[in-house]
């Protein structure tokens, strides 16, 4: 752990073959936290540690989420457009995204290591798998350029060629997301029920949470995915 | 325009070559937005039209936006994946789509009408176009099937196989969203920024609600659009 | 229960003393959730009840929450101003309310029974309670007349005095949300740490949704309020 | 206008005779928005601030709302009842309010200046309105202490004891909201429709975020609240 959390700020955290994480600036903390919660009660912070965990793990147990609105991240993403689609379902946050009606497409798309794919594909339909998205590439390239010369037409020949592109290629965003809406974001894009190309975001995006609100982060642990005891003292106390 | 616009229900109305609205059901009306102004200000409803017209386009005019949060929207949309995504940014609003994780995508992809590209395409790119999205769904429906006879390798080999396909394939999706809200959507979707394709869908959507609530769809056309002020005599003397 | 749940719409269920819940309109249906979330699996609806009632008990279980929000209530609610300010820390929903700066205050606030406070207080502490209560109207009532005249003053005066007057006064508001917040407000309103009089609006309007959409209300006891599964065995087999 | 933004960071604005508003922190920058905005077009940013400023002012004028979320403000504010009431209705922000069920409410009520107030009303009337405001509270006080000892009695004493306290009563709470949810809240409260009370708190924190988005503030005063453009040049330009 970084002795500050603002030392995370604009690290580039890899995922998948061509994509990244970086947290770009953060706002609260653990403290921030127990600070909009004792607004309610009006007793004083900071004097006693324990009462302000005690005070963070009784809030997510009982489901009082407001207070964990007051930490808000902004993220950097990189990703497959699959992704992408997944991940702008969450609608509780901000986002903006590269778009391809301004900008043409670089050939770069996401290709699974064999470890993450069925056995039973062979090297051969992997091989195909790539070359169907190069060829995408080529098509959309050679007709983007053919449009290149005309002012009037580069635009709207952008958009519709796009639509040739599968969906594991590239896209970039940015993500304004407060820790409430996060904590729905990584219950459900880490758990069973997600695909495994997400999952490895959510992954390293809890773990940056993690290390910028520790106390938080245990407790959402302990009370939303309920996982044993021990890992959440563990992390309680260090 | 229909006696009721509950007649509306159901209907399926074409968008681009493959796609469609349809209404599935709608809450509210013209009289419940008024009602719902009225519950502020305690006078009666209903006695006189022309008031309550007077008080739709007082509450556009003046940016009192939650009466109009009442009346809501139920649609099923079938549209290209490019068109889902500029749609799916709109976070006011309930999505459920369908997943490719569990369906099989159908060789089904938005083909553009030559009237609708840009000139300086031939004939041959049109068809260069549709021949590499014919060709993604070739290799995708093979390893797809590939796969089925695995069961616990289908909805992996599924989710991963998809991305190969372009966003010129077709999606669908249940859309709930409330008058308030949907103006906002239709403002941005039906203006000069907005790409071709989604125009189409939010012009059909912009006729429904215009049957659906005649009046606040004048006042949203008079003090959101800045139409002239005819259009809107007619719309508010319908 | 009712044959139809719309035979509910209109009719005013009395909570405290002078307060109510009236579900004006609803939209949606146990089914129409089983509709949403099957344009994901593409598979077909109303065939087999047991399988539709297994899909709601999946979908609430591992918190796929959006089908939950194609089913929209409309209320119009009557309660004490402090009942309303908890209510209106519920986001997720629209609301219009009776505006103090238009209408003036009926002298008509919330009386506790004396089995609903704590039995240290005697009989003349709850006169004193309404003493107060009737004196603050008294004011506020030779002030705003005094004001009746000028037609310049009248607004400002009754919007700088109703802050004389306790929060026991009643409000009315429109209310609009999905079934998805509603199981929020219902849970967080109906449980432990809610105070009693909001409890008895939660009561009622819980018994409002459970008739409007029986498997879904049966599938929120028991995966969110955690009921024993007899009870919610029953709901199912109603 | 201070060196830096943060330096506003903790001074205490005073409002009314006895409220405040702090800004305890915030996120983002002119900066951040254009860089935001430029994920989509992923043209180069800082080289140029009269492309940076142009680019703000596009965004604004054609209602691309996105960018301008990725700035957050974190304010703690006091003030009267009846201006939390409307305030709370915004509902895109984060709110932590003090709650009367945990804290016994001191005598502090908001006290109208004579200028503030019609001049149809007397000395004696003001002092009236006092004079209910006090009393209000020697009873709640009274009663309060009366369950003071009694440990099972204590919060449900006070929660039902509050209901006697006007809305001129001053309350505190944390907000966290973005600047496109702001430029909402600003235009709406500064506006002609607004109570004076609120409109003083409104004018302060709309001061607070022109010091810290110098160019957002111009752009929300040129296109929603449609100052003439002289004002909006010199702010430009500072």
């Amino acid at each position: 752990m970084p002795s500050s959390p603002s030392e995370l700020h604009g690290k580039r955290f890899p995922v998948l073959d061509k994509g990244y994480v970086i947290l770009l600036e953060h706002m609260g903390s653990d403290e921030r936290v127990v600070d909009a919660a004792r607004v309610s009660t009006g007793s004083k912070t900071g004097v006693d540690p324990e009462r302000d965990r005690s005070l963070i793990f009784f809030l997510m147990e009982n489901k009082h989420g407001t207070p964990f609105e007051h930490v808000v991240f902004q993220f950097a993403i990189k990703c497959p457009l699959f992704v992408a689609r997944q991940w702008m379902r969450h609608r509780i946050a901000s986002y903006n995204e590269r778009s391809a009606r301004y900008r043409v497409f670089e050939e770069e798309f996401y290709i699974p290591r064999r470890a993450d794919i069925p056995p039973i594909f062979s090297e051969a339909d992997l091989k195909e798998y790539e070359d169907v998205l190069k060829h995408e590439h080529e098509v959309y390239q050679r007709l983007v350029q053919k449009a290149q010369p005309y002012k009037e037409h580069r635009q709207r020949a952008r958009e519709v060629l796009r639509a040739l592109l599968g969906t594991a290629y590239y896209t970039e965003f940015y993500w304004t997301i407060n820790f409430r809406s996060l904590m729905n974001f990584m219950d459900l894009r880490t758990g069973t029920g997600a695909q495994w190309e997400i999952k490895q975001y959510a992954a390293v995006i809890a773990d940056i949470a993690r290390q910028v609100v520790p106390l938080c982060y245990a407790a959402y642990e302990r009370y939303v995915l309920k996982k044993p005891a021990a890992g959440d003292l563990e992390a309680g106390l260090r």
